[in-house]
C-alpha cells in the first residue's frame, strides 16, 4: 500500500491526513509536538483568557479512528527526495529513516527578527503553546511584580507592554491586554492601579493590519484607542533591550515587549535543494520536479488572480484537502491532478469582546456583528467537540462576569523537588 | 488596624483570609505562587484529567472583595518574631520587611526523600503545579517515545511505571495511570499496545493507605489489581537510578518512575527557633511561648483524643477558620481563645473511575458509592463557580467517552523563538 508521510500537524498536515483517510494508502505523521495546535487563539492563552488544553488537541486522539494513519512525535532533520525517505530524530540520539511514496510538507513557519535575533531574549514572539505559557507567565508576573515594586520608575516600565508589529497578532494581543488589565484585574491589586497599564501597539507601515482592505485599518485603531491603547503607525522599533525598546526617535521604558511582527518559512526548500524561502510549489502543491512532494500552508508560495495566497488557517486546511485529490488522481486514475483554486471565505481579526473586523471578497465590515460571526467560526474549527464545549462555555462565562479562565503563573523553578 | 500576615495560600491560608474578613483587621497573604491550588486533584492534572487553570484560583482573584486583604506574590525566608516582623522576598534581588500583630504560618509540607535527595531526579514527586505538569509530560512522552522506540528492551523499560509509596496519591495515580492506557490511548497507537503497560505500585508497610482504617486497604488493593496494577506492599524501594529501581529483591527496569512516599515540613519552625520538625501548636493553635503567632495545616502538630490530627485539607481548613476566632477573641473581647476542635467529616481516597473508599469516625465503605460522594464533596470545594462547572462537566465528559482533558505535552524546548 503507497505511504504518505506528512511532516507537520498544523492545519494543513492535519487537513491533508484526515482527507487521505478515503484513499488506500498507508499515512505517517510527524510533529514536534503532540498537540495540533488552534493557533488563531493561540493569543488568548497567551493573554489567560483560555487554558492551553482547550486549543491543543492530541494529533494521535484526533487520528485515533483512521486505522491506517500512525502518528510520531519526531523532529524531521532532512529530506532524502532521491531515494524518497525522511529523517526523523525521535528522542535523544535517536534517528529513523522514513520511506516515502508521496510526501507532504507542511511546516509552517517561525518567527523571523530580521536578522536580529538577539532580540528574541527580551521580545518573545508567540508561535508554540510553549511560547504562549511563557508569554502568559510574563504577562501575570508583570502585574505581581509592579504590585511588589517600590520604585515608581520600575514600577511604570513593568506595567508598559509593546507590541512590535500591527499585524492580526498585535492588534489581538493589544486588545486583550487592556482588558485583563482594565476589567478582569480592576479590583484585584492594593498597591498599584492597572487602570494605569500602558499598552503600545508599534506597527512600522502607515496602517495597523496592513493585509486587510485600507479601509478596516482606521475602525480597528479607534477600537483600541478607546480602550486605552496607544498606536503608534509609521514608526520603526530600532533597538530592542530588557529595559525597554526605542519606538521611532523615543526610548520607551518597558519590560514586557512582546514580538509579533515577522516570520520566516520553516527550512522546507533547503530539504529539497531549492532557494530558502517559501517552496514555489506548482499548479497541483508539488515541488518544482518532484511530483511526488507536496509542500502546502504558510511554507509554500502559491499565486492566484496574480497575488500570493496569505498565510492564514483557511488556505492550509483547502491545501491540504487538495493533496488528498491530487494523490488519488495520481493512483486510482493515474490522471494529471487538478489544479488547486483557494475558494476565500473570509479573513478575520479581533479587538477585544464586542469588536472584530471581517472581510471576504465581497463583504467588508467590523463591529459587533463582525465579533459574533468571528466567535461562532472559531468555536466551530477546534478539532474536538469537548473544546467546542468548553470554549463555548468559557467565552459566555468570562463575558458575563469579565473573569478569565487560567490566570496561572506556573514558574518550573517552584516544584517542590529537591 | 491590626496587621494579620498569613504565609502561605492553601487550604489553611485561605480559609483564615476568609474568615478575617469579618474582623476589623488588615490582611497580607503571602505565597511563593500565584494561586491557591486543590491539591487532592493534582493527580488529576498529573495524569492529564484535568487542566491545570481547573484546579488553580489565582489567590488575589479569590479574595478581591476582601478590600482590606492584600496579596503579595514573594518567598517568605524568615521570620522575627521579637520585632514581629516577616522578611520577604518580591522578586530578584528584592526584599521587604514586613511588619506584624499577628502571624500565620500555614506553609504545609514538601516532598522528603528520607535523606536521599539524589532520588528527586529520577522520581519526581507531586507538590505543585509546577510538579504535575512536569510529571504530566513525562508520562505523555513515555509512550510517545515507546512508540518511536525500536529497541524490545527500552520500550518495555519507557512503558514500565513505579509509583513509590502506597498512601492515597500513589494509589490514585496508579489508578489514573492504568485508565489512561487501558481505555483513554487503547486506539492511538500503531507501534506499540498500551494494554502492555506495566504499573508497580509500592509500599513498604504491610498495607495499601496506611492512614486508612485496615478493611478499606484490600478493596482498594483488589480494585486495583483488577486494573491490572501490580501491587506490592511490604518491600521497600532500596535504590533509585535513571533507569530503574530496586523493589526488595528485585530491580524494575523502569523509566518513570515517581515518588509518592514521604513529606516533610517546611521550616516553618526554624523560623521561630523551635526544634526542626512540624511545630507542636498550643491548645488555641499558637506557638508556644508565641500567643500572637499562629501554626496551622500539615506543618502544625497538634493531638486531638491522643492521635496526632491527619494532614488533610479538611483539619487545615477548620485550623484556619479557628485562627479568626481566636484573634476575635483576643482583639475584641480581650478573653482567652476557645480551644481548637477538630470535626471530622470524613477522609477519601479514589481509584479510577468508579471506586472509592470513604471512612469517618461512624462510617466505613468503599465502591462506586464512595466514588460518587467523593467527586460531589471534590467539585463543591474548588475555589471558584467556574472551576466548579468545568471540572463537573469534564468528569461527565470523560466518563462516557474515557477521553481526558489535557492530553498536552508543554516542552519549553519547543518554543520557536530562536
Amino acid at each position: 500500500m503507497p505511504h504518505v508521510v506528512i511532516v507537520g500537524g498544523g492545519f494543513g498536515g492535519l487537513a491533508a491526513a484526515r482527507a487521505l483517510k478515503r484513499l488506500p494508502v498507508r499515512v505517517t505523521l510527524i510533529d514536534k509536538t503532540n498537540h495540533h495546535l488552534f493557533q488563531p487563539l493561540l493569543y488568548q492563552v497567551a493573554t489567560a483568557i483560555l487554558m492551553p488544553g482547550q486549543i491543543a488537541a492530541p494529533i494521535r486522539q484526533v487520528l485515533r479512528r483512521h486505522r491506517r494513519a500512525t502518528v510520531l512525535l519526531g523532529e524531521v532533520t532532512g529530506v532524502d527526495a532521491g531515494r524518497r525517505a525522511v529523517e526523523v530524530r525521535t528522542g535523544e540520539g535517536r534517528a529513523e529513516r522514513i520511506s516515502y511514496d508521496f510526501l507532504v510538507l507542511a511546516t509552517g513557519v517561525q518567527h523571523s527578527y530580521f536578522g536580529q535575533d538577539e532580540y528574541a531574549r527580551h521580545a518573545p514572539g508567540l508561535k508554540t503553546m510553549a511560547d504562549a505559557t511563557m508569554v502568559r507567565n510574563r504577562i501575570l508576573s508583570a502585574f505581581e511584580e509592579a504590585e511588589g515594586e517600590r520604585d515608581e520608575a520600575r514600577r511604570r516600565a513593568g506595567l508598559t507592554f509593546v507590541l512590535v508589529g500591527g499585524g492580526p497578532t498585535g492588534v489581538e494581543m493589544a486588545g486583550a491586554i487592556a482588558e485583563l488589565a482594565r476589567l478582569t484585574m480592576r479590583e484585584d491589586f492594593r498597591r498599584i492601579d492597572p487602570l494605569k497599564t500602558r499598552i503600545v501597539l508599534v506597527e512600522a507601515g502607515p496602517r495597523l493590519l496592513p493585509s486587510f482592505d485600507a479601509g478596516l485599518s482606521e475602525p480597528a485603531a479607534r477600537q483600541l484607542r478607546g480602550m486605552g491603547v496607544e498606536v503608534l503607525t509609521g514608526r520603526m522599533v530600532s533597538e530592542i533591550g530588557e529595559d525597554g525598546c526605542r519606538v521611532g526617535e523615543d526610548w520607551v521604558a518597558s519590560r514586557n515587549i512582546i514580538w509579533t511582527a515577522g516570520v520566516a518559512p520553516s527550512p522546507a526548500a533547503e530539504w529539497l535543494g531549492l532557494p530558502k524561502g517559501k517552496v514555489r510549489v506548482r499548479y497541483d502543491l508539488s515541488a518544482p520536479g518532484r511530483p511526488e512532494v507536496f509542500v502546502i500552508g504558510d511554507v509554500a508560495y502559491y499565486e492566484q488572480d496574480g497575488r500570493p495566497l496569505p498565510g492564514v488557517a483557511q488556505v492550509a486546511m483547502q491545501m491540504g484537502r487538495h493533496v488528498a485529490r491530487a494523490i488519488e488522481a495520481r493512483l486510482l486514475n493515474n490522471a494529471p491532478p487538478p489544479p488547486f483554486h483557494y475558494t476565500d471565505k473570509g479573513n478575520m481579526a479581533v479587538v477585544g469582546r464586542n469588536f472584530a473586523v471581517f472581510e471576504s471578497r465581497r463583504l467588508k465590515f467590523s463591529g459587533w456583528m463582525a465579533w459574533l460571526v468571528w466567535s461562532m467560526i472559531h468555536i466551530l474549527f477546534l478539532a474536538l467537540p469537548n473544546m467546542r464545549l468548553t470554549v463555548f462555555w468559557q467565552w459566555v462565562w468570562s463575558y458575563f462576569t469579565e473573569q478569565r479562565g487560567s490566570r496561572l503563573i506556573v514558574d518550573p523553578r517552584n516544584s517542590s523537588n529537591p
